[in-house]
């Protein structure tokens, strides 16, 4: 793409998004084992204040998290068989029964990268069926994280078809422990779902350019913790932008 | 520990275990979630001609791991709430039951970090009692990742405590993705806990040295994937020494 990518590189970039919209896109994220309670609010509150999508907390932190968004719109988003995969199907859907039950509204699952690679295509695809069936019944949307990452480029189609032909609500590309996804990965997941589902991208996502680049590439939800920090930055170009408009 | 710091730093190591002795400490560990079913039958088979006391691996290849040690006295160890340690007791739970019921003898959980420093010290304690009687009812083991590299030493102390007043069998140093536990956090983890726990450390331990120094300092089991690596380093060694004592 790019259109795009000259959007990034060359000078100051476009404000393609005003923060409103960027904001829009973004799952406020955390998931640190070491982040404590008043964290956890904190990430919330700046969820509303700031207008992101979800704030997205390990599964410990989601009754507190849905405490402090309840009523603003700011969904609750969580993770599950995170951020390995290789958990039993019975203890993923285990997990996010319970994740809703408190009050989670997105699931984030992380698939068995390790079956898939041993061929074990069945056990891949009735498991992300399971667990899409499973949110959908109780009113939460799945997203499933591919750790695109660690696939070669056969294993990264075939997961994007399995989540089309199981109707998830999202791909995303990766859980962060396993390398940073790129914006060929959003533009190959993009490539593989088409309109049939969102694509998420996740990882070390820290300036306005690094964003507005991971969206035209294709996708419609970043997850980051940077995130306060690119709404920040969006604002002082906007101003700029606005005294640089001005008659001399 | 000086006389153990001497016995690693200078020179050549002494044989202060046999390759029986030392390989009886090992947990031959992988918990890449890439790992494909192949890996884990070659694990096993490994840990049964080495002799290690465990195989341990991640939970959804439990039940492969332990068809192949089956009979052979090599446990079956594997991971719960793994790594991040920030799911909800219920999910622990379940995640324990299905780990046993598909085969596995010892049960590694990840404390809860952040509840932990969040003060929030009946949460951790209660986890923590009710896993150990859920694994002791069950005829398996508990073992109970701390995470020491995130810990302060007030916490650091504390964990270990509520560990030993659980009755759990072992407490382990650290799930190898949030730093590296030391020497030091060894013999801290055994000055506490003293007689009434087992002291495991995991890490990157690749010698034969690394792995006799944490011995020292008071571990009892070593969980490493350079298993095989350590043995054969001893093997060397041992018959280096055999040689050198021949008479000329």
């Amino acid at each position: 793409m790019p259109v795009a990518m000259s959007q990034v590189t060359c000078g100051l970039p476009k404000i393609a998004r005003n923060r409103r919209q960027l904001a829009s896109t973004i799952n406020h994220s955390l998931f640190k084992p070491e982040v404590v309670r008043d964290r956890i609010i904190q990430l919330s509150e700046e969820a509303i204040s700031f207008g992101f999508a979800a704030v997205c907390v390990n599964p410990c932190w989601i009754g507190l998290a849905a405490s402090v968004v309840h009523g603003t719109g700011v969904k609750v988003a969580s993770v599950i068989g995170f951020p390995l995969g290789a958990s039993h199907t019975s203890v993923k859907r285990f997990e996010a029964q319970e994740a809703i039950r408190v009050g989670a509204q997105e699931i984030e699952m992380v698939i068995n990268v390790g079956a898939l690679k041993s061929g074990e295509r069945r056990l891949v695809q009735s498991e992300i069926e399971s667990l899409a069936a499973l949110t959908h019944n109780n009113e939460a949307s799945i997203k499933v994280i591919l750790e695109m990452p660690l696939l070669t480029l056969e294993e990264q189609i075939l997961a994007c078809q399995l989540c089309v032909a199981a109707d998830v609500d999202f791909v995303k590309t990766a859980t962060g422990f396993q390398g940073a996804a790129t914006e060929n990965d959003v533009a190959l997941m993009r490539g593989v779902v088409g309109d049939d589902a969102g694509v998420e991208v996740a990882g070390e996502i820290c300036t306005v350019a690094a964003a507005n680049a991971m969206l035209d590439s294709g996708a419609d939800r970043i997850g980051t913790i940077h995130s306060v920090a690119i709404i920040t930055e969006l604002a002082a170009l906007e101003s700029n932008q606005a005294l640089s408009i001005q008659p001399a």
